[in-house]
């Protein structure tokens, strides 16, 4: 069995949308999904701009698709040779995850397809590919090849004024409706034997087709090159989009193909994990890890990633908590500027985040649930569709959700700890921690009759249990933000003025001695019989199964959340939340209260987010559970490799990657398996092998310096190198 | 027209429900529903005491229905001369308003029943029935006259173990389910002229059977006495039960009927309104407050008044605080003993609110929103059923309705300005006040950077929104009771050494100090445009019209409220919230005010409450709004008179009379109309009197001293009597 490579004999449109997903080429810049060339709306074909947000009337707000530069559509004596009217002899597509490369292979009868494409690492804007048609009867053939403007969107249109220039080069450009952002979509293309060609502008696009008599036996190979190029980029997207195809003709498909490859040479020099023992699990960790790599920003700096990756426009595109609690551990311990990139987004989006606490009433930074551009808030205040209304259901992820600047606050410091550099605390990291204390200073309760101080009406991780009073999991983040904020003190201790400095710009002087207050305040959690309870109140819910709760269901998609959800009033959670909480902060619990909550919450916890299973997983490797922690990574790395979780939500397109998921299986092999920690400025290993793994070995960077982790069941070894 | 009387002609099932309300008897102990001798569970006939209470299993907690004892049912010639089982040719129902008695006449064609009946005002356990048979056809009569254990509940059985003695005097005897209350009833009958009987003990309880031949032109009179006594009245209730029978048949309907009416008669010289001008609206007025007066519970001293009085079992026979905001003020310008009744119910059921407040982690007196005996919370987690999934829906009613303390201290602290009685305060109603306030210094929420302290995570009157802050209601009641429990040092400035005694003794020492600073932290509520905004963030929400939020409705039963209800996301509310509180606050805002407020929340209320019309008609007769005051009293009185309200909510009987309109209507008449108000220990009038209103007339009692208040278009007067 080949690791790197995934699949697929046969074709039916029902997996069109998770195939899509799983056959996804990507580079941080843009995504393209793992449908075939000749796919119109129906299969759900997209290239999905990372940073480009449009909103259409009062839809929701969400990313740009652009014009589909590698569309190419085949017809032989008037038949469309295309896998959505002609069933094909056989059909097959391939997913490298070495290179990231998209092979099909579709045998029509009258002829066979072959192709690959790949969006370069190596220059963001390129999409390439070489597709090769083998005749095996005559006839009259026709073949469009073009970029297309019939996108799929969710919430769209987004693009508007399309404006087509047909020389050599084809050339699309078009207007976001909402901010006006360009959009430039090139295409280049050279084809052997030379085939007579005629170019026009088509309702679906601006289109080059080529026609010729055939004969069995002949055979067309075309190169194609598109480049796509926003306002956002450069003044001039278009002629940047021109030029790059122009490059691209120039050096050809196999030096592109080249860059590209050794790009990703050496992001799997940094961050492979190699396992042994067991080839499917090393398949899906190999899944999950190109999953996750390919959608790192790499060409910015200060960009984050969406919950869904550049696999499509579900959730907004926007950026959730998963980046920094499950994007960031893979990427800071492996590929550091990536993770530099993520929290830099965060930085960089504080002032939409003191707009958000502001708009609350609250002072400091409240970061947005689902933030996209600038830090602004993408979430609304009705979030879910309720089944038998059709109504909007009024959630309160984006109001009550106050954990999200504390996980913020939580990866700044470990990026700090881990990576020793200061510098992001430096440039706007220390004031993103500063003005989340800040928030929770100010969101605070506390009372006319007694010391403690609660957090009361939040949301925690546990989505299903919405404004509940002391959530576990919020208060510890909480209190540790604002000891992180205490700490900043010592971590400048060199540089006192500078810190003073900063409080004084940020006119912190009143709020600095509250801070050490509050925490001294922050109640313990409750416990019963060494269980935490997850928040005030939650052991008087309704102690039931999960399958109790899921036969009170009357419709198959309702939402299971709130008080009108059949988990809300009961015990039965969404996802690791206690749990989670001991996940991150694994020095406060000691092994008995980990297994002592494991072996409550995880019965009564449906799994109903890609976020869950990964915390279980850290967490049962801790206590010895190590059969429950392989099955739990199995399900965590395996979900893309499957193309398994819910596509649709009711009537709503939820399908897509899974990145929280691909950096959740680095978490539980890394972290969990190895049992890898930063204790003290030093990288430390606590291995915990599942049997059916024989040895475990992966590169990590810390502290400036590189390691590679060798652990097989005799014991575990970190070498230097 | 006689403005006593309500008459009906015909029958209807479908009326039953609504019916067996209107024409209710009741005489605080016990209610007699409105529906003819015969009727079986079909047509909701019930005897409801009150203070007498039972769960059934998982079922609602809910009042008893004892034994009905004055049960007859005639047949004739084989045939049921009942109206559920043979049309009538004629059938006529009438209520005397002026003494509480009941009166039908139907002609079955072969003979013709007449009867009248009333529950004792003089006494409370005994009910007596006037039943008069004229036959117009020969043949073979047989008349059932017992004691009927053929009980229509709600939420039943509650009664078990049922005994039967048959002698002279029918007794029946059964016991509760939960807490094995005895419940006895006896039954006495004379019959004229004698005829002969038998007894049995039947499935459906224990009656006598006369049975004769007659002729047309014979006439059948009978005198059926039934009493109730229950364990909780005396250790022996048979015993008492069959004396009070045995009195009964000695003394004779006739010489029971003048003692009853006697005390009818203080009831109305005490507090009839006579309003001249419209004829309809004396007999509406007449009728609120005959419904009202019916069930005060004159034989205890220490009762309160259920929400649906004695009219049946719905919303658990429970103490709400519309005994404190609509049936107070009657009482205590009236008939201040009942008022203390009210009141002292409250004082003696301090324990179960301390409970309460204890249960929810505060300290104080957190009173029950559906009290049952002894200050039990008779109110769920879960009081709506929802219609689309049949499942019970999370309610914040009995957890977050915290303004319930501050109503029971602000009519104990009206009591007090009103009848200048200190006896109240002394006797526990101070205890009361500082435990209230006690309550809200441990609900307060303050925050570490700035002085203002929030009420957070309430409902207001306005139960559509849910968890809201800062409810301006809620704080100003709640301001009332902490400046109330201040105010006690002053009132007990002649005892301070008792007062003192009562702090130590409730340990008070800590707590007195910061009611003040408290005090001084509430925040003023917002305002824009001189509108008070109902809590923090309502302007926020969705300004739409009722129509529209209407139009939402899927199905015409769903409930409004919460999240999920069409109402809780829109500015449209449930009823008088900022309006009830400018009602009970006169004093503290300018008329201009009142008409800013009134015209902006009176659109935007559905009124579907029947708390809601009062109080937006008292604001509107001191903004001038007079019409709209005439319309909103009219709507207000006739209730009753009409049958009107809601029978049904889905599958839950929640029909009953509605003595908050009913003492609604006595404070529109008084209090809005007349304008009577208690300013710094004198009655004073502001009469607003709608062109409709030649006239009003009617007692009060202030200070100890009686009154007659006279208004006419030209002016009032207040006369000592």
């Amino acid at each position: 069995m080949n690791t790197w490579i995934l699949e697929k004999e046969g074709f039916s449109p029902a997996d069109a949308a998770a195939d899509g997903n799983r056959f996804l080429c990507a580079n941080g810049y843009l995504g393209l999904r793992g449908v075939p060339e000749e796919a119109g709306p129906a299969l759900f074909p997209a290239v999905t701009l990372a940073g480009v947000y449009d909103q259409f009337e009062e839809k929701w707000r969400e990313p740009v698709n652009a014009p589909h530069g590698l569309r190419l559509q085949l017809t032989m004596n008037g038949r469309a040779l295309s896998l959505e009217e002609t069933a094909p002899l056989r059909h097959k597509t391939m997913l490298d995850y070495r290179y990231g490369i998209y092979h099909r292979d579709t045998d029509f009868g009258p002829a066979r397809i072959l192709s690959s494409r790949f969006t370069s690492l190596a220059d963001p804007h390129l999409m390439a590919d070489q597709y090769r048609v083998e005749f095996q009867k005559s006839g009259l053939v026709s073949l469009r090849v073009g970029i297309s403007t019939d996108i799929w969107d969710i919430n769209g249109p987004h693009l508007f004024g399309f404006r087509h220039h047909a020389e050599e080069i084809l050339l699309t450009e078009a207007t976001t409706g909402q901010k006006g952002i360009r959009v430039a979509v090139a295409q280049g293309m050279e084809i052997s034997p030379r085939v007579e060609e005629s170019i026009s502008v088509e309702p679906d696009g601006l289109y080059r087709t080529l026609v010729a008599e055939v004969f069995p036996g002949d055979i067309w190979t075309l190169s194609v090159y598109a480049s796509v190029y926003t306002s956002l980029d450069h003044p001039s997207p278009a002629a940047q989009a021109r030029a790059s195809i122009q490059r691209a003709m120039r050096v050809g498909y196999l030096e592109l193909l080249q860059a590209h490859q050794a790009a990703w040479d050496q992001v799997w020099q940094a961050s492979e994990i190699q396992l042994e023992g067991d080839e499917a699990a090393a398949q899906a960790l190999h899944a999950s890890q190109y999953h996750l790599n390919c959608i790192a920003p790499r060409h910015a700096g200060n960009m984050s990633i969406p919950a869904r990756g550049l696999s499509g426009q579900t959730y907004k595109g926007a950026i959730f908590w998963d980046s920094e609690m499950f994007f960031f551990p893979m990427f800071v311990y492996t590929q550091p500027e990536v993770a530099q990139s993520l929290l830099r987004y965060r930085i960089e989006t504080l002032p939409g985040a003191r707009k958000k606490a502001a708009e609350y009433g609250y002072r400091g930074a409240f970061y947005a649930w689902e933030s996209q551009e600038g830090g602004e808030e993408g979430c609304t205040n009705f979030n879910v569709v309720d089944v038998f209304t059709h109504r909007p259901v009024r959630t309160y992820f984006r109001d009550k959700q106050i954990h999200i600047s504390g996980d913020i606050a939580y990866a700044l410091r470990s990026y700090y700890d881990i990576t020793g550099d200061r510098s992001l605390l430096e440039e706007g990291g220390a004031e993103v921690i500063l003005e989340c204390a800040r928030f929770y200073l100010s969101r605070a309760s506390l009372h006319a009759d007694r010391e403690e101080a609660d957090f009361a009406d939040v949301i925690g991780p546990d989505e299903y249990h919405e404004r509940v009073t002391n959530n576990a999991y919020t208060n510890q983040i909480i209190l540790h933000c604002l000891q992180s904020a205490l700490a900043l003190a010592d971590i400048f201790a060199d540089r006192p003025a500078w810190f003073q400095g900063l409080l004084l710009q940020i006119k912190y002087e009143k709020d600095w001695p509250l801070l050490e207050n509050i925490c001294r305040r922050l109640p313990a959690p409750r416990e019963r019989e060494g269980v935490i309870e997850q928040f005030d109140g939650y052991f008087a819910l309704e102690d039931c199964t999960l399958e109790e709760v899921r036969s009170r269901l009357r419709d198959p998609r309702e939402y299971w959340g709130g008080d009108h959800g059949v988990a809300g009033v009961t015990q039965i959670i969404k996802q690791a939340d206690v749990i989670a909480m001991m996940a991150l902060f694994p020095g406060l619990y000691t092994d008995a209260q980990v297994a002592a909550n494991w072996a409550y919450y995880e019965p009564r916890t449906e799994h109903g987010s890609s976020l869950s299973a990964c915390m279980y997983a850290l967490a049962a490797c801790r206590v010895g559970r190590l059969e429950e922690a392989w099955q739990l990574f199995q399900k965590t790395a395996e979900i893309d490799v499957l193309g398994g979780g819910k596509q649709w939500a009711g009537e709503i397109y939820i399908g897509g990657t899974h990145p929280a998921s691909n950096g959740g299986a680095w978490m539980i092999a890394a972290l969990g398996f190895a049992g890898l920690r930063m204790r003290g400025g030093q990288l430390t290993l606590q291995p915990h092998l599942p049997s059916q793994v024989k040895r475990l070995s992966f590169p990590v960077t810390a502290a400036g310096r590189r390691y590679r982790v060798e652990v097989t069941q005799e014991g575990g070894t970190i070498t230097e190198i």
